[in-house]
């Protein structure tokens, strides 16, 4: 079959030819349909000489070709959270690490959703707790996985969403739900949310902006809130943490990173998923959004376009 | 009957003359055999000018004698968690904060319980979620909490419990079940967390100490771990914390005190108690130390003792 490796995708001819993967038991072989495109693929892409003819590719979707799980006959239509090797013509996965899709989202549509919403599932429900009807703030709320948890926090908890973003992408934001959409650069964030919940604060906070952002995040933050930290865009050191407030709003600060969680975890993960998502996305009620999509001989293209940050929504490779 | 506030404490008669308390819907009157002297009562009684006359005291064990609660009836053996006024011969407490003792557990023991128990309960099992077989490290491991939390942790389950103290103290530890008791003074206890954990690191570590600690603690927890503060003996100023070490390890950091969490929780806590601690208080799996008994009128002495250090183990005011 043909794959895509991070010494080759650059080359005229981007393919290499490898084996088609056996599976082993409770694992399924999958016939890629299409692919999403991660920042981590570029990441690899560019520091190749360490990364040992790696095949990228995080996350894909397609039809189950071959199947050692009971669950999973031949023909489910499937989206997968992979560890690497999704830019290829078959996978192999665990059917622990997969997605079912239902046949009103098409394979294009599958492929953008493992990444970004396992992300923002287990960020607001396995690590974060959210309640229903609680109060959550989204950092990045125009981003893939802040669209994914704008809509599970609207639809599974009837939460009231604060957003921030830029302005131009408020309306995104809007769009997808958020009761709030704030302007970073022209609001500060924590007083905003100190006015919209009386001054409750907020009971969860979503970040992926890091040190810049720490203290107004705590500042938002009502009695027994969370922050949880999935991104350190703005910077990792917080300089002069006052433990006491942190102790006397019985605060609770994660961090997470869902591709260092334990395969147990993430098993659980996608089960939980499957059964919530499920009816979402059938019934519509969960929007997709494809950015562009590029064929497989264009990978290279596609990984170029996103380092030159021209993509608003997910890139996808079509096979 | 009979009470002490903290304007009447240090006077030559400690008593003041109040109406014993009506009961409401879902409350008893406990006719009060002993009371838990705690560091809050002290404060509030070197400041009592902001205190308005409150009767101190948080804990307390008597026998119930009135009851609007169709599960607590009249002659229950109670201690009971409050929000202030145990200093007197009746309290009026509501079912949900009503810890039940059995016969093989004396008044004086049972007044230990409380705070020192729910807290320790609360930040290993509710907050903490420690799993059977886990490994905790528990600083200020000698202390009432301490004691409580090595006991819980090993009874419950059965975890690799790590103390630190002072030398002298390690002993204890050791005797109320610590596997590994290090002297804060000789060890760096980060070091040997590692070396005892072949590296894998702790799952939780419950701290009273705070700033001073805080490195160390970060750096003895494993994957996913988390850091519960409890205190800050050791300063509330982190410098410097570094948000991509968290998101890397997958650690959460909870600041937590039982006092400012509501009373649903509360609640939940306390029937969680009471279902699994009963039978190792029945059994005398779990041990209970009186330091010290004073009589209720020697109040002021009592609280004296404990402002002056001299108390080893939980003193007790005996009516």
């Amino acid at each position: 079959m043909k794959a895509i490796s991070v010494d080759s995708i650059n080359e005229s001819n981007p393919f290499i030819e490898i084996d088609i993967p056996d599976i082993e038991d409770n694992e399924v072989l999958i016939k890629v349909h299409a692919i999403g495109v991660n920042h981590v693929d570029l990441l690899w892409i560019d520091q190749k000489q360490n990364m040992n003819s790696i095949i990228p590719g995080l996350e894909m979707s397609g039809e189950i070709v071959k199947s050692n799980s009971s669950n999973l006959p031949v023909g489910t239509r499937v989206a997968a959270l992979l560890d690497n090797s999704g830019y290829a013509e078959y996978v192999a996965v665990d059917a622990s690490r997969v997605i079912l899709l239902p046949d009103e989202v098409s394979y294009e549509e599958g492929a953008t959703i493992p990444e970004s919403f396992l992300t923002a599932y287990q960020t607001l429900f396995m690590v974060g707790h959210l309640k229903p009807q609680q109060t959550v703030l989204i950092h990045a709320g125009a981003s893939g996985v802040g669209t994914a948890a704008i809509q599970l926090a609207k639809k599974l908890c009837d939460a009231t969403v604060i957003t921030t973003s830029s302005e131009r992408k408020t309306a995104i934001c809007k769009n997808y739900g958020a009761d709030y959409a704030l302007d970073y650069n022209k609001q500060n964030f924590a007083d905003e949310v100190a006015k919209i919940t009386n001054g409750k604060g907020a009971n969860l906070v979503l970040d992926f902006i890091g040190a810049s952002y720490f203290d107004k995040n705590i500042a938002s933050l009502g009695q027994n809130g969370q922050l949880v930290l999935i991104g350190n865009l703005g910077g990792n050191i917080v300089s002069n943490v006052d433990l006491l407030s942190l102790m006397s709003k019985g605060i609770t600060i994660t961090g997470t990173l869902l591709s260092t969680r334990p395969k147990e975890y993430k098993a659980d993960l996608i089960s939980q998923f499957n059964k919530v998502a499920m009816p979402l996305l059938k019934s519509k009620k969960i929007r997709l959004k494809v950015g562009s999509i590029f064929d497989f001989d264009q990978a290279a293209e596609a990984v170029d376009y996103m380092r030159n940050k021209k993509n608003v929504g997910k890139i996808v490779l079509k096979i």
